[in-house]
């Protein structure tokens, strides 16, 4: 997190990028609803057939059934771009386990001036604003519905915060990485250097990136294993972001949702601590309708897209 | 793990497979009995003269001193299936640190019918199981000699739980890999989304694999690092199996032994907890005499299988 | 670590190698000096411009400002290396918080012959000799200052101990890689079976190279993550890790020293527990000059290498 | 937690004993309020000159200067009462740290009669239910502001998961505990189990009151440390309380919340943890005004309360 | 853990102690077994009805429906000592997850003459022993059921390792504790230093005790916390023990187990952990027919002794 | 810690008492020298025949046999004061593993005019001193023997994080204690917060001491487990503590100091992880001499003090 005029440089950057007709425009989010509660579908189906839902800077469309695609459109002014990133009103809606949003804005102004009669002050002040940025990335991880990230151009600074806090990563041939953070003085405070090392395992290569600030272009991005897949341009990324979405929406939510919950606990913790927890969540997950639907399915040869599963 | 039929139906899936003649008759095993006690040698003298141990659809061969081929037999009916996968018979003579084996086809039924007046005894029941099930798996890990897998044709569902728990992944060209507990309706509960991320730390790639079911090929695996090496076909796999597997055999049992012990504490903890330990360890490890010998032999240019170390 | 004559051996192949001219000569470490202090600072000038510093087999020269070359001199005597590689007196200069160095040569005799009227008081002895092994290598991590490896030749036993215990490894086209240990008998106890896990993270490669003390060649080691870069030879491998510490050290030593820190918490705890870490750690780093420098040198396009940065 | 009517009997518990009279009216808590930011303080003014902020059942009056006294009032239906209890808008008022509140009427229903088609979905609504209702009670921990509880006649099932949260605990001598879960078929699952083990360290005695839900009055909980000093009557509680709440907010805050979040953090961590996390704390909190304040405050035998700490 | 002799020592001391008629004899075990599983149902009502079962030197009575009496019966020879104290059959028909039990007898000699052609290989042996003796008190801890030690005369060495594991501990006025393992010239290995500072908490009496292996008398254990209750004498010790076994076993079996579970999980991991472990244990718990039955009997102010609750 | 003036007056506290001959002249510690190694053995002869070592404000004497008493002089100036207090060359002699000590009066002008160009900078200054002050009561638990701490008068501030850091606490009726930190607004970093919830586990008294920076007399102390015995006055206590290090030193050294070990390690532990640490310490110390010494002592019946133990 930087204080004063750096976090607006990153969101600058950013938006500068974008501004100018660059490469950046498209870094989007793939969120699966499946079994989304009642108020969300029909939500969900005035997404789909009335005007979009219009976040000022994102662009939220109902790719298809149990799937929103949520893109960061391209805003035409600074202000757009900081609610876009550091407000998560829209995250809000689909999972409801989450703390108000951050109004930048009046933070921004904050930062540059931070509160506070001496310096203890104005560190209890930045780490509170330092643990709601944190917060913003945080509720990702604990929407327990997959989160798939489609990039392409650059994703810089807080983009690698947010897309190292998605599940699975894809992007374009175009696309590169940057740890910009150094560069401005500070180090990443707000999910690089806490997520990066678990999500690419490659120690030196983190640590290069992260004290250099290099763009790391797509094919290396794919050898590392920080993304699962590269694509020729932004359309076939983001088609094969939502032909996974649409996949992994046509199987049974609790076996998607507890792989979710599970798969970020064993992250954290010993193999015996995680192998402990998820007997403890399956001994009631196994009692799901799902399981014998599923089996039905195979057994009959049907695809699982054409199961109904109950809303989780 | 899975309540009802999908439990049966994994192992007929693996099963089904074999019994058609398909790819995935070769899941085999290589364990390295170096040091062996005196009982277990004398059975593995028997083994290497005498008929074989038959273990129903358990094929186990002496292929070399201090090398002992398990291999998964094609077996022609269900129930010896279950017997091999989770119950631990042989494994459990290789080390006596484990628990009575599971009846698989007794808990099927129950599982089927699970027991239990209302939904927490049911739950209390199906933990029970599904601990049960893991502990199959754990016991190689507890095993303190390096297993070794060696993967042919398919390799799904509880084939990935059984992997992941061996230290070496080898596999032939044939050879994939299937998280297939999502689309029976279930979050896989015996290993795979516990170890699997320690394992190829890919995060994009496990959650890719955990959500979608789909199947990795031989060369994904190599590039993810699931398997270390990649061999034409079944055949040559299994001896590049059993060579790396008398390669470590002619080694110090201390030394081997110590090193998977510590291996295994250091995934599980920081580096300063796994530092501590293995001084403590080694602290009596360091005072063995294959130490001497192996320091002679390497002076004098002698190969380590030349020499003989004590029983471990 | 080794009992008797095995530490000694350990050592003794390092020595040979390079003795003979062989293609261990080369491993160095490039540390950065970014803000040392005054004292160091004075050192620092006095490397440039006098004779540089001379530690008997370690060759430390200033390869340019805040850049410290550390070279693995060509020894021509055993008691040198010894020194070299198990005394830490030029590392300890660099970074307070270290412990007095370790006399290998008092302790190889003790080792050959341990000291103790018993197995618990032997064991005690060893573990206290272990112990000291292993800090030798944890005072590179708990310098903030950012470690580069450039490894040409061999790098075997201790090196691999010392290279996995360093930041960023870049090595030449000549290099490979033995975790030796297995080999005489022991499992590698200082660092090597620790870090090696969390470094390259390829679990079935770590365990086949621990249990066989095969080679690996340059090329699997940037495959597998474990160096991130490789090139032609030495001199390429030397000048690239020199420009990238001079990259590095044109940064806010802030910045950097704070990533370091950052990072290798990260290795060792959940992802919640790091961001709480970070969050109480920059709520006063982010109130640095730095910050205000960087941001103005970015905006005004001038280079870091351009703004000075005071000692930190 | 409990489902269905359970809940609603637990709080009825706490009700009725209000309702008749009886010795459950005056559970209460002090909360400190030192440093309040300029909102705070302008209804902590209001609070003390005009009529008292009136949260239904929820009495809170401004005992004196950075201390608000929060009373839970003598409600007299039982809406209001779980207003009172899940709710936690007033707390919330006192911290932003916090998520918004519950609305048990609307939960209370649901339980009764739990969402979903199958035992997966009511589990998955359970375990959203269950950890709103703790998060009630963290928020008392993660509010940096020391928490006394004033303990008078019962403190049964949810009084307890309320205490056990707060800092410090007084209580009047007809005070008496009870773990009351067991009794209504459950384990207690929104804080006591998981704090009382950690509150009053006498393994014996938790399991025992846990076990059997038995009643422990004031001198037993005196003497295991549940609570750490007795007084006659409720009044006397009250008072202590109030001037503990005094005492400590004539301290400074800085000193006196940085102790709070490190005593916690204590609790939770190792030694080595826990002073590497307090010493990232201090070294931005060390460089207060309060420190200088409170030294020359000492030094001239100057009561601190004369002394004025700025806003924290 | 003791080598040699050391471990009969122990033993001896024991059984010396009660075949003198010392004040020794009756240290027993209360074991709950409320929803025990059809065949220890119908035991059960063996025990009841039926000669006691007869286990050598344990003698079991069932002292009521639901509570098992496990008496260290007097032993008259020191064979039948050692499988009391060390094997599990018992213990092991109360609980299924245990492993095969340890004949003392076996590795009592094999102790005195440890196996193994070096230290390493003697230390392994050690080790594999050690670890067996401790599984021996976890499988109190792995049960499920509460466990009540009443303890009269002296608890020495072993017995602390048992009481400790227990959950609840009651005395007699004659009984005293003696961490004895420092007087026979090693640390305590089979719990007590790993548990007892769990246990009570003072950490300089755990610490003057197991230094100095001093008596703790009935009144010191009282005050420090590890037991809860003192009686007069070992009749009425016993009556109170078996009286809680009663009223426990009276409640909701998924509740007083649930309780067990999520105690000892909360003891071992920080709050934060141990509340979400114990959401996703309850999102299924929650959902017996036992809390409506508890709920049912409190509103109707019937005893819980009136209601029946299934089998767990 | 404390910046600037603030460690001083801590120190000037603990001083002045003692200069005014108050009641803080003879906080002591008793420290066993069990097995201390050839050269201590000789100075600890020569402590005991010629003139006691001196060490400005420390008067060090050798009480008896294999016993150090560690006196805090009264010193009479304010530097000697400081090299007793946070310099350890004391306890360095008494056990290697300790980094160099720290001159005070160089670091207290420092700290009041902290070294560093901005914030950043004079947080990482301080963060390297709060260690370094750590470090100094660290050892006292890294050094292996049991170290005993007999208080009488006022233990203040640095006093507590003194004793806290020590095994065994007793003290004279005289004495009391003081968390005083929060009076001089910060809150305590060298151990006082970290080590007090573990050593008396009474949290609301805990938490209450540490707010209000009261006196807690001896009679509290006791009752809160914070000393584990009261004697009438200074000399006393000093001659029960002596005769409890005698009796502990007359023990074996290896049972005594695996002890200790473990002790620690169980307290920062889970008790699963902390049986497996044993286990493998313990593999090798049951292999000690002093084992069969200490069962032939005992079954000869003669005290172990008429026993030698080798030197650890």
């Amino acid at each position: 997190m930087a204080a004063g005029i750096v976090a607006s440089r990153r969101l600058r950057d950013l938006l500068t990028r974008r501004l100018t007709g660059s490469n950046y425009a498209g870094l989007s989010i793939s969120l699966r609803l499946t079994g989304s509660s009642a108020q969300e579908e029909a939500s969900g189906v005035a997404l789909g057939e009335a005007p979009d839902h219009s976040y000022e800077s994102l662009r939220v469309t109902s790719a298809q059934k149990h799937v929103l695609h949520v893109q960061l459109n391209r805003p035409n002014k600074r202000n757009a771009m900081n609610k876009v990133f550091w407000r998560s009103d829209l995250l809000d809606e689909l999972h409801h386990a989450f703390s108000p949003g951050i109004d930048l804005m009046d933070m921004a102004s904050d930062i540059l001036q931070p509160k506070g009669d001496d310096v203890a002050r104005i560190s209890w002040y930045l780490r509170d604003i330092i643990t709601r940025y944190q917060e913003t990335f945080n509720v990702i991880e604990r929407c327990p519905k997959p989160v798939i990230a489609a990039v392409h151009g650059g994703c810089i600074g807080g983009g690698v915060d947010l897309v190292t806090a998605c599940d699975i990563r894809y992007c374009a041939q175009d696309a590169f990485f940057q740890v910009k953070e150094v560069d401005v003085g500070l180090a990443a405070d707000v999910g690089t250097l806490q997520r990066l090392p678990k999500v690419i395992r490659n120690q030196s290569l983190v640590n290069e990136l992260a004290f250099t600030a290099r763009k790391m272009l797509a094919d290396e991005a794919l050898g590392s294993g920080l993304v699962s897949r590269v694509f020729p341009d932004k359309e076939v990324t983001l088609d094969a972001a939502l032909a996974l979405a649409a996949e992994i929406s046509s199987k049974s939510p609790v076996a998607v949702q507890s792989t979710k919950v599970n798969l970020l606990y064993s992250r954290d913790h010993s193999v015996a601590e995680s192998l402990n927890y998820v007997a403890s969540w399956n001994m009631s997950m196994l009692q799901t309708q799902d399981l014998v639907k599923s089996v039905q399915a195979t057994t009959e040869n049907k695809e699982l897209k054409t199961v109904t599963f109950s809303k989780l």
